[in-house]
């Protein structure tokens, strides 16, 4: 630990009291990693707020010194958003999980930006209300990480993403300075909308500490089903069709045949691990709509050459179903030690072409690729199943994904749907934007950040 | 006219041809003003680019002399923000008005900032898809106004706001250069959300070109019903009830006595004149949906002492009420000379409070406010029929404008909910957003703009 570093940390320790400092490198590592693979880095210092003043004041007392501030949740991410960088002070907002406020009448509610994505869901639902977004990992996942990400989910298709109910934030800047962007309002264009700058912005120009969230009615019922598919391109085309036949269901998710084998090795809950594709439909809203929209995705899927279209006997067998997509990742992460996440996302109508391209790749450099997804959205995540031992398999993943980007742009798409940039994207984020882009994510960083202290590094160089 | 004028005049005459440029004083004096009462300067120049190059051309050429830019569409603006400022060159995009194109497997319509927003909605129509965003001047505002306003309209309630809808946009920034931002994914995460920056910027940060909207299927029933009210209270909380009911309707639009007496003599439909205030009301979706929703709000109206709830016979007569309702500005404008039409926004439950408010301070300041608005949303268009002549009466309407924005901030709400800061709402903003979310809009304004020639002195001084 340097003298800088000590001397910052013997002043956190004034603000916030002693245990709510680490310094201690066995402490510290615990915070050196996030989600993403390989990515890792001691940070000098980690604390812990409980306030947005003492978010503030550590932001103060950090950037007298200059020491740069990485924020973090539950370190539930998948682009290294949250590791930290040498020497950094690591603010972890995981205390600041204060439900402050259900407002019924507004529709609306209040939290700090600690509180986890599963409580936000199931308070509302306590209320007769629905918090739709759903990433994968919201039972541990920090509503912050959320906003900084803007994270996604398996209800995006219908409901959108967590920017579609973001309603107000409040955040600390780089010098300290706390504001609050947005409110209860539905309709709001009293300035530059400030706010939805902020989500995604990946803690890179300021620390989110609360957010007012939109909620909906809870829809009235709810149809899940499975289909499965002798190949790829059927249950792509059951999808396209889907969407074709003015049909917005709530989730349509897609699992290979090598993620689907593994989730059923993990979860045991009777996928059909002999098809080569299947794909998780929800329905959701008015009895009747779903009893419709339900029989017509069915026989879509039939039409399509379906081997089964299976509907979940009930609520309980419905979630089995949705765990189990869930639980992909951590699934296909048991296979071999290093499992790298793709995330790029596509137009609808470029998506069969996507799938079988990732197919190709994969076969072409001898790799391993679950790929898996939110179909609907055009958001698929194939998944390299590596081990970073092994340098010569490394560097094909390398080449592999240089190709899926390179496609992805070329058709239009993202290098990154619901992940984030971070560091893992960051490589191939000026191809997709192009120069006049990116110089304009720059301006905004140096007008908001101009000593670059807040995440520095992530998203792209300063 | 100054000789740098002339020069730069001569100039785009060079780029663009004799007949897109105008210069003498009757001819620009038709672009000295927009929708906004009593604002009006001319420019010095009035330049019609058809490609987003001779737009680009256009900036660099403004830029080299310092010479301030305003862009426009229609004009149809109530907040002032196409007004020209002295000196100024304005960039009137109404003749980029193609449809570049449709796409139904990905629900996009790619268009022209010049095209009119009723055109979207009736090619999108045309394949039996659906774009929501309605503002009142839909049949001669264009879309790339609607973009830099962030325009409202009726069907927000259920629909949202023209944001909603944008997916991606093309902008020439202060510099010349020109920048896509946002694409055809549903989902992208890669960087800072600029896209939505620039929505609602009011043309202060770049000239929005050309557009990339969503669009989702047409909804296959829809019920138009209007219900009349012995007191502007039992109007507000059958809105109130509806949604406390998880209903959400479509529109839910508000017109108290004064405006609907004055709707009535402009447009004859047959309104109830001597009701205080009535609701129109419409609900949207699958028929089975739309049947139960619309008896459902009946029923709630009835309950809060409604004297009659009407139903719409067929399309036609439905079309005649959101008409009406459509044409209360210009019926309240017929009455006196000036027009001030407000936008004060708050959270839904403080609406009821906000109606009887208005009504007190109308009293109060002895002043004709007629008031209308999307009381779904919360937001509310009072409306002061005045004379600016009459410089007592002007007076109290600035009294009473002030208590109204006073009232409105104390309860939450917004200075503006759907048509802009402009010079209109400009000396409020500060008061809304407090001095450090104040401050952010400048370093953004001055990060992206730095000479300050993209319509200067809009939604703030610089």
């Amino acid at each position: 630990m340097t003298p800088d570093a000590a001397q910052l940390a013997e002043k956190l320790r004034a603000l916030l009291g002693e245990g709510r400092v680490l310094t201690a490198a066995e402490d510290v590592a615990v915070y050196a990693y996030d989600g993403t693979p390989v990515l890792r880095q001691n940070p000098a210092c980690v604390v812990f707020p409980t306030t947005t003043e003492e978010v503030a004041a550590c932001v103060r007392a950090a950037g007298r010194g200059r020491t740069p501030i990485v924020t973090r949740g539950s370190g539930t991410g998948l682009s290294g958003g949250s590791v930290p960088v040498e020497g950094c002070l690591v603010v972890c907002l995981a205390r600041m999980d204060r439900v402050l406020e259900v407002d019924p009448r507004n529709l609306t509610i209040a939290v700090e930006a600690g509180v986890v994505t599963a409580t936000v869901e199931e308070t509302a639902a306590r209320h007769g209300l629905f918090y739709p977004p759903d990433p994968g990992s919201r039972r541990i996942s920090t509503i912050g990480g959320n906003v900084a990400e803007n994270s996604g989910g398996l209800r995006g298709l219908k409901y959108g993403v967590t920017r579609d109910y973001v309603m107000g934030l409040e955040a600390v800047l780089a010098s300290g300075e706390v504001v609050w962007l947005g409110n209860k309002c539905v309709k709001d264009v009293a300035g530059y909308n400030l706010r939805d700058l902020f989500i995604g912005s990946e803690g890179t120009l300021g620390i989110v500490t609360r957010v007012l969230l939109k909620l909906l009615p809870l829809p009235a019922a709810r149809q899940t089903m499975l289909a499965s598919f002798t190949s790829i391109e059927a249950a792509g085309e059951t999808v396209s069709d889907i969407i074709a036949a003015k049909i917005i269901p709530c989730t349509l998710e897609f699992l290979d045949q090598q993620t689907l084998r593994c989730v059923e090795a993990f979860a045991q809950v009777g996928l059909p691990t002999e098809a080569a594709a299947i794909l998780i439909m929800e329905t959701d809203g008015h009895p009747q709509v779903v009893a419709e929209e339900s029989a017509a995705m069915a026989k879509i899927a039939a039409a399509r050459g379906a081997i089964e279209v299976r509907t979940a006997t009930d609520a309980a067998d419905a979630e089995r179903l949705l765990t189990a997509r869930r639980s992909a990742f951590s699934a296909l992460a048991r296979v071999r030690p290093t499992t790298i996440l793709e995330d790029v996302t596509v137009p609808r109508s470029e998506l069969a072409g996507m799938v079988s391209f990732i197919a190709a790749t994969a076969a072409k450099h001898r790799l391993a690729i679950g790929t898996f997804g939110h179909m609907g959205d055009g958001n698929l995540h194939p998944t390299f199943l590596a081990d970073e031992r092994d340098h010569d398999e490394m560097h094909r993943v390398e080449l592999a994904l240089g190709e899926i980007v390179d496609r992805t742009l070329a058709v239009g798409g993202t290098i990154t749907g619901e992940h984030g940039v971070g560091l893992a994207k960051k490589p191939y984020l000026r191809q997709q934007l192009g120069d006049s882009s990116y110089q304009l994510l720059r301006l905004v960083k140096r007008a908001l950040d101009p000593e670059g202290l807040l995440n520095p590094g992530k998203i792209f160089d300063e």
